[in-house]
């Protein structure tokens, strides 16, 4: 069923009807942005509720309480906080998240249950819930309040992640929007920062979480900036089915038209998240064509933007493409050289696994600019797949070899 | 049986008797150290050989030809240059890696066959052969040229790395020698590196393999730089058998003292080779213990060696033990949080999963150290491995943004 899908300008995870959200600032985080560290999304109906988790086996206590709760496919509100992780608290870790939950539960008078717990930031410290308490009950509400939350996740991200897409099939419209953190601690195979997603559209539960799975596969888990990966990690979606469409399941007719919104806003989010990774000044996108399966087209794109020596190279606009090449090769899928074809940008510097003379300036102005696209032909298959990753600057190692001093 | 094994002073890989060797100034590699670029390794007596080669799928012509000839198992001289990979350079490159062997071949009258070829530097581009032929003549060979070998083959390495060791067992002596290059490009699950073993003990060549394989699991596969591997990788070792101990094989009396020995000459480069990785100023030893099994041991450890976020804390003595909670924890091995102790030098900073008061002044000292030990204490079995890698410095990607250009 043919689908119209429109971003909308200065969307964000309001712009679904039935959603508002606030944020304040607790003294959690120093220099936040804004001053805002501690948000709260609500929807003023239960929402089916689907969610991603970190796989990292050391899980923040947030991560513990919200997987808990989730079972059930179901939610009302999201409390966030930024500047401390919750992680490697143990058992009063557990309870602080638990309180976290229970106080914008009292505030809005709804079950604690239907409280999500998401935090980020620095492992191995308490909340602070003294400031946490206070905070909460100073959260104001408003449609136009997901900016806020936006902004209220943020750590070293220098900017904030959000954006929401309209989407018009047959008789129903319906409205996905999202918000993202994370410009450090990234990293594919799992949901790898926070990700609030919200949508007005009726969604079963099981397909909600497929479609949610399908969308993270194609933007979250084709994003790399340093290759570690946090106990902090969710992606989280929720329907409140305010629309009013015909309920959106498995095989029903437009099903397509919501996954295909659900992915280019999950796209849209990890490109930009890619694009303020840390010290980051270009945004890379390797696309890996020619494979001869899908697995291995995603594995080569993602070992080629996460190599350290090609992210350094892309940096200093140095055209040493055969670091890309041995990225390629160390990946562990199928290579035949003689057969790889290797573009950066529009311009063609292996040929069949050959260099192919270039003209130097040509290459620096490709490699010179903000978004730097890599090809990478295999030549074996049909499989192609596309990863988002930064340069590695100077600033990366300054900004984390001074993150809590 | 009882060994003695002592290292050389200014010990090198011609310490052990009937090695020579030499180098020159070919004008491959701009900026050389003393000028050096060109390296030859010539043993008197055919050895018996045996070698590791790197995984990735792009394989540099003299890996390929080296490891074709080595199919017999035996070798007399290396020839080695620094300044160019000779990689992806297709037919042209493999023609050029049998020239460079015959040329050696011929001026030391012998088989071409017995002749090795090594190379290490920028990928991509065709060995200058005009300058490789003159200066292959030049080559002057000497039992004290072992330091000029290891010398030639740095490239972005600050200082050359050699040792040797002898060992005393019954009533025979033998020596170990060895010289490494490698601080960029280095990630453990192959040969990472140039290594060059030589020992003048008499040793079957199926145990010479084995025991290298050994020897490189404790000490180049335990090794990090950067997460990238090359195509140029090579791990060798020739025995000329000149000491003329009874024959060493698997099972023999001696066999322990020479395993034991080659072990410690390996971890002796690796550790160097970490210490001077590119822009490093510390390096970082994690020793995982009390896990489930060898392999996962081995993957913590590694894991937590190879974390930007973990070396970059390293760097700037930030107290951030969490990033190592967190690589422990996506590393795949079986971690239950609440039985990890973690310490960082001798100083305990979690205990049972959970924090640990410290004195922050004791551990910005530990930290500010040149080596800084990470101990990691998972409690669930017996296994216990070391990983070995250095901080992630702004000077690292200064390097590495700037290679070619």
């Amino acid at each position: 069923m043919e689908a119209k899908i429109e971003f909308v300008p200065a969307g964000s995870i309001t712009s679904p009807a039935g959603f508002n959200a606030g944020a304040t600032c607790a003294g959690i985080k120093k220099g936040a942005a804004d001053g805002l560290d501690l948000g709260i999304l609500f929807s003023e109906a239960i929402c089916a509720t689907a969610a991603l988790f970190t796989t990292n086996r050391i899980k923040a206590a947030p991560v513990v309480l919200s997987q808990e709760r989730l079972r059930g496919g179901r939610a009302m509100a999201v409390v966030a906080n930024s500047g401390c992780a919750n992680a490697c608290t143990g058992e009063q870790g557990l309870a602080d998240a638990v309180e976290m939950a229970r106080l914008v539960a009292r505030g809005m008078g709804i079950s604690p249950e239907d409280v999500l717990v998401a935090s980020t930031g620095v492992i191995g410290q308490r909340l602070p819930m003294k400031l946490i308490r206070d905070a909460i009950d100073r959260v104001a509400f408003s449609r136009e309040g997901g900016h806020e939350l936006a902004k209220a996740i943020m750590t070293t991200d220098t900017v904030p992640k959000e954006t929401a897409a309209v989407v018009r099939v047959g008789k129903s419209e319906f409205t996905i929007g999202g918000a993202a953190k994370g410009s450090g601690m990234i990293h594919p195979d799992l949901a790898t920062l926070l990700c609030f997603l919200t949508t007005d559209a009726v969604v079963d539960v099981d397909f909600l979480r497929l479609s949610l799975r399908k969308a993270a596969d194609v933007s979250f888990n084709m994003l790399s900036i340093d290759g570690d990966t946090s106990p902090n990690d969710m992606v989280l979606i929720m329907a409140n089915g305010r629309a009013g469409n015909e309920v959106l399941g498995q095989g029903s007719e437009q099903a397509g038209a919501f996954q295909q919104a659900l992915d280019q806003v999950c796209i849209y989010l990890a490109k930009s998240i890619a694009r303020d990774g840390e010290g980051a000044s270009k945004l890379i996108e390797v696309t890996v064509g020619g494979a001869p399966s899908m697995a291995e087209a995603r594995l080569a794109a993602r070992t080629v933007v996460s190599s350290p020596l090609v992210k350094a190279a892309v940096h200093g606009s140095d055209p040493n493409w055969g670091r890309i090449m041995a990225a390629v090769g160390r990946s562990g899928v199928e290579v035949v050289e003689s057969k790889i074809d290797l573009h950066i940008g529009d311009i063609c510097v292996v040929r069949e696994g050959k260099p192919v003379p270039f003209s130097e300036g040509e290459l620096l102005r490709v490699l010179s600019d903000r978004e730097v696209p890599i090809g990478v032909q295999l030549n074996l298959g049909a499989a192609t797949a596309t990863a988002w990753g930064c340069d590695l600057s100077e600033e990366y190692v300054t900004i984390n070899s001074q993150y809590m001093t």
